[in-house]
């Protein structure tokens, strides 16, 4: 009996390849538990897969395409919902186990806290790595509503662990004056409100590093992602943001992790941030992909 | 390697049972090919695996619980959308299968047309079969847009194969003269607008007998099922149809084939229409897997 | 040249005759100035022309086809939005012709103060009249917000051009203590919350009188018509509502003005009020046309 | 300088009086940290005084105005999101000062775990104490993902307190085999489906008796309900639902402290839940307010 | 009897001249069979039609006013949905019929599909013609779901008629590598993503030409127009698609045929994308309305 | 008893200070009664004070704080809706009052039509003033449907007050022939489409000079502003408008008075609408507080 000549499960298309052959594994994580304002990232995975089908699998602002490429699509990690301390740990585990194995995790959030754990995980096998961290919101607080862990503490989190001159934020266009302070003193972070220019230089700058690379997908307007818990006015657009896609396929660096987040599908007009997400997610696996297959990783 | 300890895909909650063991097979067919007016049920099934988390697996009304059954969840059929006769035949070739491996299909529709084909392979099995339909339109048109084919003849090509006093539906209150002319005379088919005490008497009657359960969603009412493609006011509450299931469970007839369909849920104000279809989908797994528990089919 | 051949505008299905030919006259007053609370009730009858087109010409109900009756759409009334005297004059005006000419005028509103010119115009001519009310709310205030005339003053101005005992209110659960002491007492108007064993009473006690009929759509439940602008809980069903259609086909009673008002469409979840008051002009102009052909009139 | 001769802050309507004066004193409470399906219930209070403008001070169910009775809007609770220890305390606090100066706490939630320490606080100064529980779910279970303070298990920590033939439940209709076990065996709750003539008898008996009063919106059916976060088809309607008013202001029970629960706007179709919301909330400050008047309490 | 004084049926604003005296003719045709992702255009010049109303007649950036043209709303075209064949006949017919009495169609899709049988009836009048084609996607598919007459290969079929160097695409960000291989490849056509100083070089080399001219209207971006059925970020602002109607004014080519398609309004939030495609027709009409009085065509 | 120190109204985040001690006084206009096209503006405020929170108090692009500031959110104004000269009389005396104290009178409309009385009583107290406006649309009619005081009017209304080279138009993009002939000739008003370069000349030449900045926010384009009553294509992006608020900081301008109009959060996607408002808001009290600290005022 072999059913599957006739049915699929719901995955992302062209992200069909089983997880021992492939070298980026995507995965979901939804988990929005410290979410402060509007909730609901949680959903963000299973909404994303039904939209990636109105894509092509074949990108002409990089000329590479999903079919040429090894990507597995895992599913969704198994959480301890209501218990953050416990689901940190989760993702933690998997993320380990698939770096490990020497492949790239993926990962879908869920709000931005998810990408701490994950971060470790990448970060215990590399040590030596750069964050790239695109965000409208700083994340550098040392606390939030009495919590060291939360949506909005993450890169300061990530800080502790990797120190000055390693992190890179861009988009950045909200947060308290103290955060603001902290980025800008003493190079304890980069950060840039929106200039592909610089980001371009610093991406030459890092030749041949290995790069972390997380998306706050409230980097960009509301006008084209009014899906997320707390849009900010004044973001990029995402012709201005193809150009990361760009930059980073014609770069030396190595993608070692990724993820992209805050995206809450049930806020979102006729589902644009929810194509955008996917669109963001089909150039980041082609550009991480064709990384690996160029040698450079592992 | 095995990283399902830690991920799970997208598919009903408890219903992931291997194929082999399972008794009941619930799987998607996303076609609305022939739509008229609204469409969009090609989402559905998607839609309702997000849903059916929010429900509990076990159901006060049936006193019985998904945990103790084994319904398997296999996924979405592939169709050649946009050619409809090859469709049908996609959903003849897969029900077929599962007919043939002694298992009860229950298909999730897609607009109606897609029971035509599922019936068919029930029906040449099983032969002496009875069809429930529950439904706000008559489907007895002959054709529709020249088109023999089609969501509104559905039930009209199910009577050209079994004939006169098979038929059995329940809720209609819309269609052409010319349909309520056929389906009253003769006993081409038995309609009743909504009256659950002759449900009762009907069901009495095919004590023994094995039915084809077939559901257009736009039997319930429009203020409780708004994601359709044809709302119809003056439908059925969800408590006066709730009925349907515990009478089902208390008679002696065998379901051998179940269909849900015409959910729509880009329509769907607050997803209501779809856990009403989830919670739909969980009852009549609950009393088609207790019937073939109680020995009755196969 | 006879482009016609091809193309139709956009007015309700089956209600193409001409105006000469046509015994009922249907036509839209967009006027909503008066609103207090959510506006947009000048979009109805827009929206409804296209909601018509989802459901058929036959009513089993009935068992009347509007094709075999003469519907006249005849547009939407020009209004001088923004000058409320000059708008109730022009709807006076408008209807004035209409029942000159022996037709029955069906106005779909607006908000409910556009009745009371039409009523005027239909009173002069035939002065022994009575009024049928279905609504949420009294709308018996002397003034609201220093005005005279006002959706929620209608029907004192009615009562102070017919008096009492001519006016029959139902489905009424809103309004302040005076309004309800005034309808109570010396039977200035007669007032039921929703019982539909009275209204059959108080229609055959009009047994061969005349009336006008205004529906305010708020008299249903918001969980079937949402799409409102002072949505009031607790009232009708579609399915308690479609006894009044039964009923007064049955009846002996002489409809010569009727309107349905206050449908919202902008705040109207996936058209479920709109396809319901396209029923009801269904449903409606069904039974005033059969009427007409009774006889009856004229 | 008297600004306030022009101006108003945004409170629900007439109930601007002073906390001094006031016998009920309402309050919102927007906490959903617990939630495990869609969130949102944090807003509930703010969305209610914008729709509560569209309703009459006057109800014509219970023959009571607001206008006549003192109640005081106090505002909103002050929180420590993300912290749920610390809010149920401070609800407590806030709770425990309302009760000790003789009022009675009328609370808007929030989720349905807000119900506890407002529960204790009351239950504290009065003990001799009975609760009746209006909701779609058991809320029962001895702990939910880890967690013994949450959503869905608040009526299992009230029971804790007061122990057995104390807890009355209405309107139940999922849940775990467990919680339907717990609750119907040895009268650990009286659990009801939704029955009001079983509801006005429980009322009788409990004759003299001070009540704690929680209803989780959810009790009543998706169709008029939809904006919650777990909607469960299957629950009574408003008008089923305006019974329990004019039981309770018929009855000799003495409501002490009560709570509305679980709106979450941000899911509400057309404002329909709100509006429901706020109509329940003006008929039982009428009820609480009027048995206060006829010095039943204090 | 003259009801016209008081009514209007539901046309374009200022497009309500006779047949017989207007240069520009538009209409729609509401066909969407073949569409792959989200459907429902059907419904978009029934929604443009209501609208058009928030528009001014004058347009400040072409200082053009409709009131000084004659244009000529005609309605929507019949149409036997279902039977794509026909429909597309239909379509060719009545285009056909309006070039023949020397007027310029235009015509609001629907899907894309619509387009090939009006540039048909367009190319059999003109033959020496090019074609100015607006989308994100290529449309140049051989087939598409084994069809060969599909909105995914409309500019291939149109490419088979009129063949090489005569077809120009601008705003194309989507398509397989073939689509792409296909097109930039021997002059079969001319693509861009989103260039306007290129389009201007384009338009001056066609000096003295005919064009048709066919917009897709998901060519601009998400962000400005969600209400399409397959969104693709990335596209052109409004702003940046307003230089090609102040190009083509100020131009020499004569449009001889024109569309717009793909809008679906049932996906369009808060009707942006419904009033940016009302903008559009009244720009391109007085565009098209003003060359024709140049004198520059027939 | 204080149980302020629980609770708190609903006011905007951070302007909470007393009347007496603060400079500049916000409040809530809701009137839309002169509305043409959708309305809903009533409810501006409400929406804004709950979206507020989504914000930090800190303005990266201004380094400026709110925490720094003493404003002041006194409420929504008491209106006799439908009335409207008595509500434009309501507005002009609680507008005197805040300027009589020596305070700056910052609105939140409402149609436009609520500056004219505010800006009047303005004008009353300083002269010699200049008016900065924002808008799509020219606002300088005569009259409206047979109405010389509407929001299509007041620009004109205002002239008709300070007369030639004093109204200094940004952003227009919609209006009559007449309008723009009107403005263009002879300085009766400075008219631009959006150019923040011109802007910034035009401020400059207005060092020293006092200004009443009206601020009509469907001078934003649709995709980052659907929620409001006149959409119109072709606006200005959230980053291009931040600049007016860099300028206004850096300028030698004395803003005297202040006001935000049209949004209309009923058709506002995800509240983006209403975000970007509060937005606007924040940085405008905080230029105009820090104009006010730096001894500029009074």
């Amino acid at each position: 009996m072999q059913m599957n000549k006739f049915f699929h499960l719901n995955t992302f298309m062209e992200m069909e390849n089983s997880y021992e052959e492939s070298n980026v594994i995507v995965f979901g994580v939804g988990f929005d538990g410290t979410t402060s304002n509007r909730p609901g990232t949680r959903f963000a995975s299973t909404s994303m897969r039904r939209e990636f089908y109105g894509l092509e699998t074949y990108s002409p602002l990089l000329e590479l395409d999903l079919e040429d490429y090894k990507v597995c699509d895992i599913g969704d990690l198994d959480l301890s919902i209501g218990n953050t301390e416990k689901v940190l740990n989760e993702i933690y585990d998997a993320t380990k186990e698939i770096v490990n194995d020497n492949k790239i995790p993926f990962m879908i959030g869920g709000e931005h806290l998810v990408t701490l754990p994950a971060f470790k995980a990448v970060y215990e096998k590399f040590n030596d790595i750069y964050v790239i961290h695109f965000d409208a919101h700083t994340d550098l607080r040392q606390e939030y509503n009495n919590n060291e862990n939360s949506h909005a503490t993450v890169i300061k989190r990530i800080w502790d662990i990797i120190g000055d001159n390693r992190i890179f934020q861009f988009g950045i266009r909200s947060g308290t004056k103290e955060e603001f302070n902290f980025a800008l003193k003493e190079k304890h972070t980069y950060m840039e409100v929106s200039n592909i220019i610089t980001f371009e230089k610093i991406i030459s700058k890092l030749d041949g590093k290995k790069i972390y690379l997380t998306i706050d997908l409230d980097v960009l307007d509301p006008s084209i992602f009014p899906g997320t818990g707390t849009p900010e006015p004044g973001g990029v657009t995402y012709k201005e943001f193809e150009n990361v896609f760009r930059i980073l396929k014609n770069s030396n660096v190595e993608i070692v992790g990724c993820d992209i987040v805050e995206l809450s599908p049930d806020y979102d007009n006729a589902n644009i941030s929810t194509v955008t997400a996917c669109k963001i997610l089909r150039e980041l696996s082609l550009v991480t992909s064709d990384n690996v297959e160029k040698g450079k990783l592992i």
